[in-house]
């Protein structure tokens, strides 16, 4: 059922569409299994907003593998490969993430990530990664959005 | 309402206060670490959302222990401690959650839970359980909302 990786250039990056289960009583959006591809382990899930033409990043983890879901909302996300050993060091790729493109973006180590908020209202962002945050093993960069 | 990491009137049912925080571009809204209180293991990630007004409940786990978060909107929780063997069996207890007042609710199996929309707007809950969705463990009822 879940397809991945066809979308995106960058080596590694998944795109894994993901189901929302409508009722008259309000939807299920899933987000994660712990059978899914793209899932190592669990070290910590959290919420990050960002406000329309607002861009967060670049940040890259030297460890940490992101898996990043958009429930409200629409987001830009844009990826630069920056791992020297890979088939696609040097790539960019982009993709928007909203709940009408409802995937789930699969980041792992090396691979720096920025992204811009792109709807009027709340843009929100999940990031289930599979370890807690250590600023130690993050690297940050400003140029080139 | 137990507030502040105390534990609610139902025994094993935490509530635990949630950071968030703010910037210039958005916030950062925490969820879920490996090392917090109430995390024993990752099963599945998946949002509900639920119109103002509507319920939905009741429903138990055999197995599953359920960590709920509320990013977005408003949302009543109703808990009834269905385990004969437990020291508040029978009890009932309720919390709301919000960004207003962000805590994380844990809930252990054998644990009834029913909640209910009280946004005009979107409710939005997300459920990081510890064993993945599995019908043959969830019991249902309707009664006693």
């Amino acid at each position: 059922m879940a397809q991945h990786g066809l979308l995106m250039k960058i080596d590694d990056c998944l795109l894994t569409p993901l189901r929302i289960i409508p009722s008259e009583k309000g939807a299920v959006m899933h987000a994660l299994r712990c059978t899914d591809e793209g899932f190592s382990d669990f070290g910590e899930a959290y919420f990050s907003t960002v406000k329309k033409g607002v861009k967060k990043g670049w940040r890259r983890h030297r460890l940490q593998t992101m898996n990043l879901v958009v429930p409200v909302g629409r987001i830009r996300f844009r990826l630069h490969d920056g791992r020297p050993d890979s088939p696609t060091f040097g790539l960019f790729d982009e993709v928007e993430l909203s709940p009408e493109n409802y995937q789930r973006l699969t980041v792992p180590p090396g691979v720096w990530l920025a992204f811009e908020g792109l709807a009027d209202g709340l843009n929100l962002l999940l990031n289930i990664a599979d370890l807690p945050h250590d600023p130690a093993e993050v690297e940050t960069r400003d140029e080139g959005f």
